[in-house]
This record gives structure tokens, sequence and C-alpha cells, in this order.
């Protein structure tokens, strides 16, 4: 497949999505302070982030909310109370997860709210609920995604057809989702070719999130972004779920359009991660390499790191035998 | 560039190459205990692991013998008292850098050393230097390499001549060093295509050695082989200098040959490096990230590091000052 772009020119579709709050959330149950929040909103408007996804629009009749800090419900107020109308080109997404939010009640119309973009997460056998979701938000004037998780697991043919009913559906953009962090560059590369394959034709972006177990976050991404999809999901110092994301910092950093600009991602890391890095646990570790190469699901790994434990040879002994 | 291989079979020319004791040792002085190293040997043999460097062959009239543990020098004896007479597949090599050795005097005839290949490392002025050391080496019958340092720092006709020179010496393998750790696998890609279009008609093979300050090391590694390289530098946990280096546990996770074998590197993870983990620093730290985007040497992050500061914002403005 032709590379589109180059390291000395930028392509303009090419667009930086920050979820620290919400693939961070996983990590420290979303309790981040209004101060972080707040600086991270900043943070992002400087350095020429495209989109803040805030977190996760979950039921509350499903969740406590006692349990949880205010970015896994995303109430429009909380977000208003950070970014007042946003009067800025930063927009702002939330994640809604196929069977975790009463997105009928819950999300309002967006002439009323300061979110900009819904992002429907889902497993394949949801896509039908999925485009429900994604046709409501879309009526209620928003721009939509749709991230289908766990991609690894199923077969290219079942790929195909969501695919399909995706391009006949109002959805803006797709995503190619690692979810256990197992892919490696080539991988990318063809799934790329397969979702751009289907997607460009109907009009569709092609996102990236991708997921550090292999170390290969970044390189999956930047793969990604070579060969045509244009939104990247990165967050600062890489937190999210398990091994982590790729970080904003390494994505900057490698961008070339001059709207991006490191520098307040720097001074934000300084600010907040270095603390926050020593009180939450998230980032490549021996055990999510072996989950990631073995294509399991993180939840293990992150037990064992949890845990503070270092008997990796039982650990992969624990893997084997569920294979 | 065509691709050799897939992600099914398995390229029989690939190699794995374990420099744990010798870029890890830039971390601890060389100050290895023999049970790790000889644990290390031992793991490597059972892993199927093709070459282990031993360390630096270093002039000690230009070090001081208290300064370093023994593989800064790698004495025959002190090979000898770990591998006896190595009856095994697993060959062995040491590094020589140009001015830094006193070859011909330490180098003794592979008929009565323990070690098998010679890889001299030099920048890219010093290539007739490391000829005549190749030269050397060969005649005493080892394999040789040319491990040619910092080469995102000079032009490519520079590199170009220096692979034709290299190319009439009697050496049998060329390195892609990322010395700085500013590769991004579309640079590697560009450079195994030169090397490779130079070297595989005159029969030389392609290695590559990489750098993790932007967490690409694993996935640079990958590209340079699935385009044609054949031999990757790994070290246990990607110990090396600064960011690191390949790890092996991600190198034997990827390749598909059935010689190669995790099991013994996790055992020996656990056993060895979970402990040696608390006592020395390595691995992506934003601090890598700065210099190896900005194509600088990395000796001022591993200071910062050393030093446990954590002021990036300080640091991003002292190399921009030095650019």
């Amino acid at each position: 497949m032709q590379i589109k772009g180059d390291l000395m020119t930028f392509r303009p579709d090419i667009k930086v999505l920050d979820c620290t709050l919400r693939d961070g959330g996983l990590v420290n149950s979303f309790r981040f302070s209004d101060d972080f929040v707040r600086d991270l909103y900043l943070a992002n408007i400087k350095a020429g982030v495209d989109y803040m996804e805030f977190g996760y629009k979950a039921s509350k009749e499903l969740f406590n909310v006692e349990d949880y800090g205010p970015w896994k419900f995303c109430d429009d107020e909380d977000i208003r109370r950070i970014v007042g109308d946003n009067n800025t080109d930063l927009k702002i997404s939330v994640m809604a997860d196929v069977g975790r939010c009463d997105y009928k009640n819950d999300i309002h119309p967006r002439s009323e709210s300061p979110v900009d973009m819904i992002r429907v997460a889902c497993y394949i056998h949801q896509i039908p609920a999925a485009i429900e979701m994604i046709e409501d938000a879309h009526a209620k004037g928003y721009e939509t995604t749709c991230n289908i998780m766990a991609v690894s697991t199923v077969s290219e043919s079942q790929i195909t057809q969501a695919l399909e009913l995706l391009c006949n559906s109002n959805v803006d953009g797709i995503y190619i989702v690692d979810s256990y962090g197992s892919f490696y560059p080539l991988v990318t590369r063809s799934l790329t070719e397969m979702y751009l394959g289907i997607a460009e034709k109907a009009g569709k972006w092609i996102g990236i999130h991708a997921h550090n177990n292999q170390q290969l976050a970044f390189a999956n991404t930047m793969e990604a972004l070579t060969l045509g999809a244009s939104v990247a999901d990165v967050t600062m110092c890489g937190m999210g779920r398990g091994a982590g994301n790729c970080n904003m910092e390494l994505m900057l950093s490698f961008l070339r359009n001059p709207k991006y600009n490191i520098y307040p991602v720097i001074v934000f890391i300084q600010k907040h991660m270095n603390a926050l890095r020593k009180e939450c646990k998230w980032g490549y570790d021996l055990s999510y390499l072996l989950t990631g190469t073995l294509n399991q699901h993180p939840r293990d790994a992150i037990e064992f790191v949890t845990n503070d434990r270092e008997d990796y040879v039982e650990f992969y002994k624990s893997l084997l035998e569920k294979m």
C-alpha cells in the first residue's frame, strides 16, 4: 500500500485526540482533580490538540456514582464547569459503551451540550446496537465514531461485514482498536488497508487507538497514519489501562504540522504527571507483553501488576493454561 | 521495498544477538556478578539465542581496571571462567571501539580464544581505522562486523562511501546503529534499503542495533528485519545505555523460528532482572525522547535521569539552547 505523506511535510487531515481522562480514568477510577482537568484542557488547547475526550457517558443505573470520579459519567454540567462554552478550536468528545450507556436520556441535543463528538465503543456482535446509538447521536447533531474493540479475536470476514454496515450508517469515523495490545505494525498495516479500503469510498475517516503491551503503541499509530488513517488517540505519558496508550509527547514530537506544539505538554507533564505516576500504575511490563503476545485480555496482567507481583514464571504458566 | 517473510513462517537467516552485558554494562560499569553472567549464558543457550556479547575489549592503558567490572575488558580467561570451551551453538562476541582498543596485543588468535566474533564500533570518520581492525581480526580467524555509530548526524553520501569501503573489506556484517534513538520506522526503512542495496551484492549481512528513546527500539528492529536485515541486537528487559535497547523478550515473542524459546528468558528476568531494575536506571523517559527527537547524544538525559531530576521544562530549554 502506498505511503501517504512523508517525514518533511504534513497531512492536514491528521488529527490528535487526547483520551487521558477516559483511558487514563480506567487506572484511577476517573478520580482526577478539577485542577488537573482544567490544566489538561488548557494544555491541549495550547498544544494544538484537536479533540479532548472527557471520559465515559456511563449509566448511573448500572454504575454507582460514589465508586467513581465524575468523568465516568461526563454530565454536561461537569464538563461546563471546566470549559464554560468552550469557545476554542479544541473539540470535546465522550465515549459511550454499547449496553452501558443510557444514551436516550443521558445524551442531550448537541445544541444544549458542550460535547462535539460521541464515540461509540462496542464488540463486533454489538454492531447493530452501536449503529442505533450512532444514529441517535447523529440525529442529535453530534459527530460520531464507532470503536470496534477486540478485533484481534474475530475473523476478517466479520470485520468486513461490520465495516460495510457502518459505511451504510451516518457514522463519521471508524476506529482500528488494538484492545489487547497484540498488533505488530504489519498487522496494523493490513487492518488499515482493510478499514480504509471499505471506509474511504463511503467518506468515513479512520482512527487508531493503540495499547502499549509490546511497546508498539506509538509505532502502530504511526503505521496507521502513514497509510492514511487520520485520527490518533494519545494520552499524556501514555496513561491508560494496563500497558497504556500511545504517548501524546511522542506523537507531537513526530507530527510536522506547525499547529502542534510539544512545549505545553512538557509543562503539563512536569506539573501533573510526575506526581500521578507515583500514585497509579500503567505502562509496559513483561506481564502485559505476555497477555498481548498471547492475544488475551489484559485483566490478568493488570491484577498481577496491581498486586506488585514479580513471579513472571508462574504468571506465564497460568496464561498458557488458559489457551 | 519488498517485505521478506511474513508473520506465519520464519526466515532462517534471522539471528539474535544478546548484548545485555555490553550495552547494559554501560549502565552499571560492567559490574555483573559471575552468577548473573553464568545464568545469562545458560538462558541464552536454552532460548536459542545465536550470539552473546560479553562486553568491550577496552585498552587497559586507557581505562583503569579498578573503575570497571571485568566485562569492560573481556579477557579471554574471564570469558573462559564462565563458558569453559563453550561447546554449544551459542557464539560469543565482544565489541572493540576504534581508538579505545589495543587490538594488536589484546585480541589473540581465535584458535586460542573463546570468542567467535569481533564487532568493531566506530564513527564515520574512523572507517579506515575500523577496516584495519577488521582485517586484523579477520586474519586472526574471527567473524567480524562494523557498527557505524551516530549515522543520524551524517550525510547519506558519507554513509554510502563508508558502506562501499566496508564492502571491499573482509567484514562479514554491517550494522545500522541508532545511537541517539532518533529513528522512526520510516527512517529505518530507508537506511535498511541503503545498507542492503550496497551490502547484499557484496555478500555482507546487515544487523540492527536500536535504542528506545522514542519507544521504537522493537519497532525499528522489526522494520529492519522485515526488509531483509538478518541480525537483531537485543538485551534482557531492554537494559542498555539511557533509554535502553530492544527487549530480548519482545523479540523472542515475535520471531516464529521454533529454535527460539521465551521461557528461559522469563525465568532469567524473574531471577536477575527484577532485582537489577531496582539498582540501576534505564528505559524510556521523556528526557530521552527529547534528546532523541532533537537528534542529540543522550548524555544530558542520562545525567538528568541519574540525578532524579523531574524538571523537564528546564531540561527541554537547555537542549534547545544547544541546537
